[in-house]
């Protein structure tokens, strides 16, 4: 079984709202940022998917806040592929504060678009290799 | 017919990745710029609740992206009340490129806390009167 | 005499820290938005400077700030050209709280580049005319 | 000599705009980012500094762009205390792509208040201690 990847992160400063926890929209931004950690980790560079004429775009997401970050919060953001399909894929992400508690979970659907932006496209094979089998973090 | 409520913002040249199009991030603001919006527009100004010793957090996003927003781009967010619970209620969003076009919908589900807290709480009537009557702008 | 363009926004909630005031990085999006607006003010749309080949990039910035923004706080941001060079040009901001408190002052330095990346530009007259007369509103 | 401080950051796709470089707000992130990390390594945890009552605001920025940062660069930002007042002090910054090319250099000047909005503080023992003997990067 393959281990979960896991991508570290602080909460910066600058994310922390007046409640005093991470404002909703940098969760969207943490994701991004696993994303292609998560690849790389698979073997694929994501310059090496845009030099293959491929780019990808988040078409859907569903996100379930359970507790807020603080400041200076280290996190791991695990990130899983959910599902391959033909042009599209989701992937399941968590914040694990502290590596253990998980105080978010996602899921975004990406879809696979030609950077000549002449639209979508199959997943390429260097993509559908590193996505790798899914293994969902969320059930629904 | 209750007319749907819009909010107007102007796409900023921050909020536009390489891609050429608002990153997905922004969005999240746009709703929580939205929000207080809408409720004012209905009789409640937020810092009124917060007064009284309520709060809201978001718990859970369902975005659809269909079309990028640009920079410059003119955009009414659409606002309307698509449920209302105990403790939380869900309020769809629409990005409205023109006015007309919907680049974007969402739905988001919020509690209500205590500001001290201390937890959940019941929709306070000030809140639930300004929510209204719920009008889904989504089917699902 | 001319008026002093003032360009208005209003704080967003995702730009306000634990202090509750608007986090410093912020600033720069305002002057960013407002620069633009000033120009579109003074005849010039910034899509036309971009056809034409040219665009604009911040090589220097200085900021002061005397006191905090708030959430929701109404906002002039003020722009007026404070020095014409020949490949470079300087543009004072103020941000006004309701209109008459100015919070934040600052002049930033822009260079003209072209946009096919090949380096500095002379100003276009296009933008020397937009810029107009400098009337700076710092004094250093 | 003492050997100046380097906070490591990588460049998030969110950061970079439509001219394929970091936009420049997120330099003052950067900056917010790269302080507490450098007073942590002086031996000032700087949530020790909020329990002693005291916090700090930038009142004043000076920075001075030479070249873009891209998406993934990994940078290095460099942190000295350049200047030690009474209530207040400056500290200067550097952002080193590769740990070495000077892309941005800049000075910030914060002062020290209470954190119970009191006003404005003399800089306590453990902060001056953590500041150290200045050693600036800049040379205005």
């Amino acid at each position: 079984m393959t281990e979960v990847f896991q991508h570290p992160l602080r909460v910066r400063y600058m994310e922390v709202d007046i409640q005093g926890v991470v404002f909703n929209a940098w969760y969207l931004a943490y994701f991004d940022d696993a994303f292609p950690a998560f690849l790389a980790h698979r073997g694929l560079v994501y310059s090496n998917l845009l030099a293959a004429g491929f780019d990808t775009q988040v078409v859907h997401s569903e996100i379930d806040w359970r507790a807020g970050l603080h400041w200076q919060d280290d996190v791991l953001v695990a990130v899983s592929t959910a599902r391959l399909g033909r042009t599209s894929f989701a992937v399941d992400f968590e914040t694990r504060r502290g590596g253990t508690e998980i105080t978010c979970s996602a899921r975004l659907v990406y879809v696979v678009v030609a950077i000549d932006k002449s639209g979508k496209r199959e997943i390429p094979r260097m993509l559908a290799d590193a996505l790798g089998t899914p293994a969902p973090l969320r059930t629904d």
